[in-house]
């Protein structure tokens, strides 16, 4: 039997999924399992979107341009424009989900080998994606005690070495729900630009900012219009996940027409969700003041909730849907498969992910978890009061 | 400004698209450009496929599980039996395309620097997917004396060194219309056994079978169980290139397992398209049938035509849609790139892919031209009348 290789073998499992067979044995045992560790939004995708797919006039499902539809990429550029990002068509590439952007985007940007900086906890399929690039993630380490604010610069120049290629940011971040604040960024550029590494941008949370904060892209740093690259996503802006479409956005044209290489060696972006993501471009304002004002509901029944418990700190999060939670036990690991395991209240038991996974640093986040408010509110309150009781009698109680 | 990978500036352009902007200009300027370059049916789709997207039903276009939906694969489990193929559910990974399932397979089973034997000419695309995963391609020349039979095994004895891991072979051929005997297969299974190597075969066309041939599958080859990797995809089977849902098939777990790694770091293939080809199971035979006799008349039409022009040889396919022909030219890039910029007949001209990209080998392939019978019958015949009216006047005419 031939061996598979090495880059399969070390190819990392998702935080996310490896508690998903204890939540099987779970509901087979005829327990409810809240699902709080996956950021599979509830909210209903806009309903234009939806009906273009229902008015589909096509009868042949084409491959479309490589890098997307012209007519979709001019409609980006309009979005952009108007959320203060002055991007043109020709800027844009349009990728199947933000996953395939980071993944082209890494292979173009750097060599295997080269060392890319992230703040950690990172949303773990960075450590996948850099995997399937070759290349190595050096983290620098956000504190919970400093509600996971961007680290001090210094820290990241501590790690820069010959190999350091990147910096790969997240904002508003998965798993913190931290929102780095102007200043910050415009830090950040100044090392940018001093080492000319490439800025790697995920922005796809940038609809999800809550208590009047708006975001601040990487797009609008000057002097380094060069080193960016932003990745964009309509999974969660739409509650699309499942459309698979994202977007590769840079001013770097060596960028651009490298990626489109790529783009072209697997053909074409899917195309019946172009369509509906072109049709979403038309979402009226009012949907996303919903599901703000939802979100933010949710995030305080949850957060206020959690710091209500003893021993459970929760940074409130300023924008995405997720949340770390420092809990007062042995180790994550153990106590997320407990309680899908030999845990209930009421028939319920909540599914939460360890937050060890998002660390890169090896021993961080052990007492912590990571959970996503993308259920409805009155699920997200019988989850806190699950926690609550859980933490009375789990024997790892610290 | 920071500079992109080796991996990025080494990135294969694909041989069907350098034409492009002549093609561009050439319609700017009025001409009609027959595209025999490129393999996007114009067959319509199933109807059954469409139907579902408008009968959709789905309020959250969510992610699917990583591997596809559960319906989907046990409905190809069926399709496959239907076709003399043993496959479970389990053993299928649904994927972004046939594109992602030879980049996850070539990413799980290979190591970077590893050699894989691939018989030339061979799909362009191959070669970006083995710059993605840093593997070297050793090709071995199948001939157009031969009509591009499976090379004499010696020849791929000849090419194994320690580094080599794996043998890709397309079949039916896409760019030659091949179609491998069941006793070509067995000789490679052979070696395949005796190496320990993968089998990588690409069986996307395997419904255009013709003359009444039909297609033998490597996952009928036996005691090579654990070798054999099967790409598959929906593009062309339906005519619907633009879905992106293809599979990896195996019966190896590890190299299931380790796929489903890769899967999950993207989090799920497209979920409209695979509520289209999880329809499109449903299309009656009846489609099969007429697109096949649609097919046999187009190559009858575009291979006679092109066999009855002076110094034109093309081995008549047996399956697919392209073939693949010896010109008497001095160089094909200069004759397609000719017929764009400085030829018409009625105002007509042709575009067709230049062979040589079709080959490892550099030299190979310099009179040759692929093209794709994906037009109308008249089309073809006007396609025909212009290559043969071309020749009589080009100026590079050996
Ligand atoms: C921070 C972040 N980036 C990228 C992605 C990838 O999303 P997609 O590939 O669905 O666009 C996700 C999905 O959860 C995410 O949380
Ligand atoms: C031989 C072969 N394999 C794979 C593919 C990839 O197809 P897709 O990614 O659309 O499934 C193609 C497309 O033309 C092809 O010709």
């Amino acid at each position: 039997m031939p061996i598979i290789s090495i880059k399969g073998i070390n190819m990392p499992e998702s935080p996310i999924r490896k508690l998903v067979p204890f939540a099987e044995t779970a509901k087979k045992a005829g327990k409810h399992v809240f699902h709080l560790n996956i950021g599979q939004p509830d909210i209903d995708s806009p309903k234009v979107a939806i009906d273009a797919l229902k008015d589909i006039g096509r009868t042949v499902i084409e491959y479309s341009h490589s890098a997307g539809f012209e007519s979709y990429r001019e409609g980006l550029s309009k979005y952009y424009k108007k959320n203060g990002m002055d991007v043109n068509a020709e800027e844009i590439i349009i990728t199947t989900g933000g996953s395939e952007a980071l993944v082209f985007g890494f292979m173009t940007c750097f060599n295997p080998g080269d060392e890319v900086i992230i703040p950690e906890p990172f949303y773990a399929n960075y450590n996948g994606f850099a995997q399937m690039a070759g290349i190595n993630i050096v983290p620098v380490t956000a504190s919970i005690e400093d509600g996971f604010a961007l680290p001090p610069i210094e820290e990241f120049e501590k790690k820069i070495t010959p190999k350091t290629k990147g910096i790969v940011i997240c904002n508003p971040g998965n798993p913190t729900g931290y929102l780095y604040a102007q200043d910050e960024l415009k830090k950040l550029a100044e090392i940018v630009k001093k080492k000319d590494l490439f800025l790697f941008a995920d922005e796809v949370y940038r609809e999800f900012c809550y208590d009047n904060n708006s975001p601040f892209s990487v797009l609008n740093l000057e002097g380094i219009e060069e080193n960016v690259i932003l990745i964009d996503s309509v999974s969660k802006r739409y509650s699309m996940c499942g459309a698979r479409i994202g977007a590769l956005i840079t001013r770097n044209k060596e960028v651009l027409k490298t990626v489109l290489k790529f783009a072209q060696a697997r053909l074409s972006p899917p195309t019946l969700a172009q369509i509906a993501s072109e049709a979403a471009l038309n979402t009226p304002d009012s949907y996303f003041t919903d599901v703000v004002n939802e979100y933010v509901e949710r995030r305080n029944i949850l957060v206020d909730g959690l710091n209500k418990i003893p021993g459970v700190i929760c940074p409130k999060p300023k924008g995405a849907f997720y949340c770390i939670a420092q809990l007062p036990i042995d180790d994550a690991d153990l106590f997320c498969k407990w309680l899908l395991e030999d845990f209930e209240y009421n028939g319920d038991t909540i599914m939460m992910a360890p937050a060890s996974g998002f660390y890169a640093t090896k021993g961080l986040g052990k007492t912590q978890v990571r959970l996503a408010y993308v259920l409805e509110k009155d699920a997200l309150k019988k989850s806190v009061k699950c926690l609550e009781e859980a933490l009375k009698i789990y024997p790892g109680r610290k």
